[in-house]
């Protein structure tokens, strides 16, 4: 996946451009910042996502902007970013974070067959909790007319990575100035059953395996 | 703030303009994704800044090419988003996210004279951790040298807010089916001490003030 684009240049030994890596971290989340040219302008904007094989998969109302223009096949740029830690050093100029980035790049194209729509509505349910898709109401055929859905095949991308401790001046070692890491977390909390839940009804086994979960 | 890039158009009871509601959810995050426009394709990056009144300031190596791009006054679209919960309905169709997002637009120009570039520096570090920058060594000469730092005044933002429960079609609440809310949390953890911190220098104020803390 490497290319001009997406090669890391600064810090080479923090560019990764293997599936196998940037796939990983993709996986891990569920909302990229999405970029694309409109009118001449850079707009970025946050959306969910699903990932299958190469493709990133999106949707949102017939109306949306960013799909309307997205599915014109423009080149469009996505970043996912998890910040893992502070990286406190003892000089301001070492100061940083532990965090993993992946940027990709594509075209997006128009999922038109119901059947596909359906099966990349899916793709996008589970992303973001496994096996949902299972324990809903699927969407009628008036609700799929009023969504559309997009499908992007990945082209170029590379994931960036920070995971290490503190690294000072060897001189600024003698200061005594306090210097480490600061782990940030995230985590869901317990379910929150909506007020007007038909009672009889458990939590079910989709929301029991995230809850009080770190992902 | 509201202008035809900004308006938002499809459920305009989530779209805010002032600036109050903005600033509010940039001042409770410091990574941004940013996006430009390079040799014709869009390039979303994520990175670190620090807001002070209308404007937010950016830095890094010199080399860089995101700053190298940004420099040229280029227009550059700013989004910042928290995910607050997963709003889970009984369709899948009325899936949703509880979130804080905000999109900003404007250009940027290099900041040069030195006490310029500190004031924007420590603006940047109290955005990540409040008062680090009276704890450690400040930059010298030369590492200031070969930091680029940016300021942005921004031009136009909104923010998009969802914070409901559950919205279900009418007939799909006699479903028996679970829905609700799954609340995600985020927070700092216990701080972990460098390998070779000198012994008996205590863990400072500003970490402490973090330190298990819910952001």
């Amino acid at each position: 996946m490497k290319s001009d684009k997406t090669k890391v240049k600064r810090r080479p030994d923090r560019g990764f451009y293997d599936k196998e890596t940037v796939y990983a971290i993709l996986d891990k989340e569920f909302i990229c910042q999405i970029a694309f040219v409109f009118e001449g302008y850079p707009v970025v904007i946050p959306t969910i996502y699903g990932r299958k094989d190469d493709s990133l998969y999106f949707h949102g109302a017939n109306v949306s902007r960013m799909l309307q223009t997205m599915e014109q096949g423009v080149p469009v740029s996505i970043n996912v970013t998890r910040t893992n830690a502070l990286v406190l050093a003892r000089s301001a100029f070492h100061h940083s974070l532990n965090y993993e980035s992946v940027t990709v790049f594509g075209k997006a194209k128009l999922v038109q067959d119901d059947a596909d729509k359906l099966e990349a509505l899916k793709i996008i349910s589970d992303q973001i909790l496994k096996n949902r898709w299972s324990e809903v109401r699927l969407p009628s055929e008036k609700e799929l007319n009023v969504t559309k859905v997009l499908k992007m095949t990945i082209s170029e991308g590379s994931a960036k990575i920070r995971n290490e401790g503190v690294g000072d001046d060897k001189e600024d070692y003698d200061l005594d100035i306090w210097a480490g890491l600061v782990p940030i977390h995230r985590s869901y909390g317990e379910a929150e059953p909506d007020d007007k839940l038909k009672s009889g009804i458990e939590t079910p086994d989709s929301v029991k395996s995230i809850e009080n979960e770190e992902f």
